[in-house]
């Protein structure tokens, strides 16, 4: 069984990058099971000062991401880049650099969607960067949902097929990536 | 008389980059006031579903920015990128999109200090493209402390002359920048 821990850069309740993510949790395959976190807006922000004592909601993120077997990161894009909290859940998953950061050795897909012609593209990259330098495995995989207000209806649930074939197929990549480190 | 809003991107109490505010306030020249921004730890997550009713964090913050004559952001770089709290600002100052955000058609110069060989120069970069977009005037400055730990004190006291040269230049820049602004 490979658990994995899905997470939207987005807070607002009906987004579309959520919306993906659901997508994918419903259509998990055989042997993969998909949780959503459900209070990334709650996670207190980055601070070198407070490492050695760490917030309850840090602390509680950091456990669940060490956790899971995989992480499945959807993330929109806000003025060219990711969102805050998303990048807070990275900085505190980073530190302490090396084996012990919650997000090292991590299997991680990123995705994205967002009402552009680019579906997030350049917030995906910086995502991918920055867990890489966090020492997390980013797996090559790809899936940028551009124009997502025509892909999803009113509650954000993925209407476009070609989008969910896609996202089954990260999904699955990100599932045998977690197998094959198990199995090594 | 030029009123500039100093807003460090790190949040640690010692960090380099609020030092190097603070050599900018200790050292502006006349005509100029620099008041440095204490409470960005505090501000929420940017959430459009928040958008209608802003949290105060939020109202507090946008009001100081449209109060001040220009803005001076020192970033630091966490993982190839910006902190997540200086991307709720720029988030929450660049909506609703146009003139009625805090941060359009502000004068804002980006400066950055780190302890690699490059003085955050990629966070400095994604600031100034996010807040482009947002659509603040980002002056053309640049100033990046590299090796910081050898520039600063312990506590975080600028001890660089060169550096205090490039950043009083900046400095003047941004509120030449604000003074033809309000000429024209």
């Amino acid at each position: 069984m490979t658990r994995i821990l899905a997470i939207s850069g987005s807070l607002r309740r009906r987004s579309y990058n959520r919306g993906l993510l659901r997508a994918a949790a419903e259509h998990a395959p055989e042997g993969v099971e998909i949780e959503i976190l459900e209070d990334l807006e709650s996670l207190a922000p980055y601070n070198e000062d407070r490492e050695d004592e760490r917030p309850a909601t840090v602390e509680a993120l950091m456990a669940r991401i060490e956790d899971a077997d995989a992480l499945l990161i959807a993330t929109p894009e806000f003025n060219t880049t990711m969102p805050g909290q998303l990048k807070h859940l990275i900085d505190w998953g980073s530190r302490p650099y090396g084996p012990d950061a919650a997000l090292y050795g991590k299997p991680v897909a990123v995705i994205g969607a967002s009402m552009t012609d680019y579906g997030a593209m350049w917030a995906q990259d910086h995502v991918r960067k920055a867990l890489g330098i966090a020492g997390a495995r980013v797996i090559d995989a790809e899936l940028s949902v551009a124009r997502a207000h025509e892909r999803f209806d009113e509650q954000s649930n993925l209407l476009d097929e070609d989008a969910l074939e896609q996202l089954e197929h990260v999904v699955r990549g990100l599932a045998e990536h977690h197998r094959a480190l198990v199995e090594a």
